[in-house]
């Protein structure tokens, strides 16, 4: 759950997740990394790239296709964590399943 | 520079800015400010989301179609902005520019 992705050429597609936290931690700690960790295992999963602070966080995953974010969408393990994720974790959240048309990196 | 983005439905664009700042603020969090004032006055833009813990930074802005996206790109005062931020800012950034072809909000 760090650092910056590596992704391959487009076109790939991104999900965009952005969510406001209930208070305290309420297990979503360990559930996030754990599903950092159990999502990297999924066939065609590109990356991931992570940010929260106070106001807001967002998580952007990287796929190669729809057909992979509707498997892991559908994964029954991610089903339970989703299904916390509403009742526990989130105020409020945003799903944007986007096609990564073009991309340019940066670095030092 | 707060909170989730209301968006109107897709079909729109994305564009998704992941960083590593350099140490220090070296005038970053005045000028990030200055932008996102500056980008809500063009033409097309929808909305911006914004988080940033130690690790990473991800801004991921929302406009209405690519030439929106061309033209801030090309504002001369965000080419300022992203000159310093090469030279004093960012030790790496990604940008992916991407379509928005579908997204789900949840609110309690």
């Amino acid at each position: 759950m760090s650092g910056m992705a590596k992704t391959p050429k487009p076109p790939y597609y991104a999900v965009i997740f952005a969510s406001q936290r209930t208070e305290g931690d309420r297990g979503y700690e360990k559930m996030a990394e754990k599903m950092v960790e159990l999502a990297s295992k999924q066939t065609g999963f590109l990356g991931v790239e992570s940010a929260r602070d106070n106001e807001l966080g967002i998580t952007v995953s990287y796929w190669d296709s729809l057909d992979s974010i509707k498997n892991w969408k559908e994964n029954s393990v991610h089903k339970v964590a989703q299904e916390r994720g509403k009742q526990e974790w989130y105020k409020n959240f945003s799903l944007r399943v986007c096609k990564v048309e073009r991309d340019n990196f940066y670095e030092i």
